[in-house]
């Protein structure tokens, strides 16, 4: 099955103690796109601006990316420029310039309306509402979000998590959503928003992921990198690693739920060992295998009899 | 096989956000001897002073700890007073008391030196070399030391850190001892100290635990709690049920090991639940065997097929 996603797509400027790039490709849709299309079809939606460097998209295209919902603006493509010090978990903003994003409306191609899986990228939550109001309900609704949405924004926010069924946050953030110091209590109570019993994804940088379904926990490891040149996109390449497991399984049980966080933690640990995609834009599927085995040698132990 | 523990008797005085505890049984030999007790024969050497209430640790008697090494001097018992916010990973200490144990020499009576396993709990590092001076070359020597000793005694725990055949560590206090802000690098260093290859636990907190082994590394996962009252001495029932599972086990092989590392993450995740030794002072053996059950859940996932 196909998945549909919407978000940014921008140029970012990003300097770590390992080095630096500038201008180079990125928004949450992009690294997301980068991620999932290892695993499944991506349609994507999003807004660049007449000085975007379309060349950059091409191994994406190559991957089957459907760029049929990049809306091309006058204007400038969003910008981000970025600092991290040696806690790569904290990032530093320097410039935002929003630039032709910042009259972003998303508009859904009509061949992009029955994509089986849609991810909401951390996009305003207003316009995340209004993709969902233009397609037929996908079998999986997953959203992003960020603190600047849920300080400036809760209304709007807590209305499209009600519609949605699972949401992929980061810890401080699901605490700073739900009021709740303890992540399980503020999990469970994210759990509660809307009709159904929500799937909460906590993301937690290095430490790795926690999943909350139905009537239980797993918990996905961070694995222990040599290299870690820049972390940015890391939480939209493991929700693409994520939901492309997903739409390739096609089937959205607990133990490919479990199974998903893995792989999204999987292209999680690539995207952080360079620049931009470069990691995932040279990444091979041994590769991929490769790290699933040693993500299983992380974490497995054998049946303890006392 | 029996363990060895040689480490602090305390009196602790302790606020959260959850409640308070004054002069409650504590320190690391105490909190690690609460820990083993369920897994292995312990033989414990301290020192308390004439005030220290003999009755508490009469359930520790019973579990068959033996307290022929305890020394009682003339003063008072070390006590210890601190204070925890909401982030319950950092200890704001008010006030220490050493008394006694300002002038701790260790002696290990002749029943105690050919313990299979030896943990050298965090004390001075010229003391736990004084340790292993007295004792016939236990099948495996543990240590954990904190930040107090890696500042003011370096050349000293460097020294008896290359005795010893494992390392008990928190993440910051790994990173400070090595000065390589890389997890991963730092405990690959402080493997190479010594004449063999050292196994390194790194404990995280809320975060679970690290295990380095010779060829590999095993990720225990935290268990997202419920109840959290009190997280004195997690580190050191970790340490506790980590050695007493090997202890019982009576073998060191990497499966061994890294079922230990969860051993002790489940006696770490009962401590925290009640101040002081309380949790683990009623706790049964059922209640074990249903929390390594939930750790099981918590960390496995089925192979995954691309």
């Amino acid at each position: 099955m196909g998945i549909l996603v919407v978000g940014s797509v921008a140029l970012d400027s990003v300097k770590t103690p390992f080095g630096e790039a500038d201008d180079a490709l990125g928004g949450s849709a992009i690294h997301f796109s980068a991620a999932a299309s290892f695993f499944s079809k991506v349609q994507l939606v999003g807004v660049v601006g007449e000085d975007f460097p379309e060349r950059e998209i091409d191994f994406l295209k190559n991957r089957g990316v459907d760029f049929a919902g990049l809306q091309v603006e006058k204007g400038k493509t969003f910008r981000w420029k970025g600092e991290y010090g040696f806690d790569l978990n904290v990032a530093k903003t320097l410039e935002t310039h929003l630039n032709v994003f910042s009259g972003f409306s998303p508009v859904i191609p009509s061949s992009f309306r029955e994509a089986g899986f849609l991810f909401l990228g951390n996009i305003h939550p207003s316009l995340q509402g209004k993709v969902l109001d233009q397609v037929k309900r996908p079998k999986l609704v997953a959203l992003d979000t960020m603190n600047f949405w849920i300080e400036g924004e809760l209304p709007a926010l807590k209305q499209v998590i009600s519609r949605v069924d699972l949401v992929v946050i980061n810890e401080a953030e699901a605490r700073e959503l739900t009021r709740e110091a303890s992540l399980l209590k503020a999990a469970r109570r994210l759990q509660t928003w809307g009709p159904q019993p929500k799937t909460v994804v906590v993301k937690r940088g290095e430490y790795g992921a926690l999943l909350f379904y139905k009537d239980g926990i797993f918990s996905a490891p961070g694995l222990p990198l040599e290299t870690l040149m820049d972390p940015t996109g890391a939480g939209d390449s493991f929700a693409g690693g994520f939901m492309g497991y997903l739409a390739k399984s096609g089937e959205i049980k607990v133990e490919t739920l479990k199974q998903a966080v893995i792989v999204g933690s999987v292209m999680a640990s690539f995207n952080v060992e360079d620049f931009s995609c470069r990691r995932l834009k040279r990444l091979t599927s041994a590769e991929i295998n490769g790290r699933i085995k040693q993500f299983k040698d992380l974490s497995h132990f054998e049946e303890i009899k006392l």
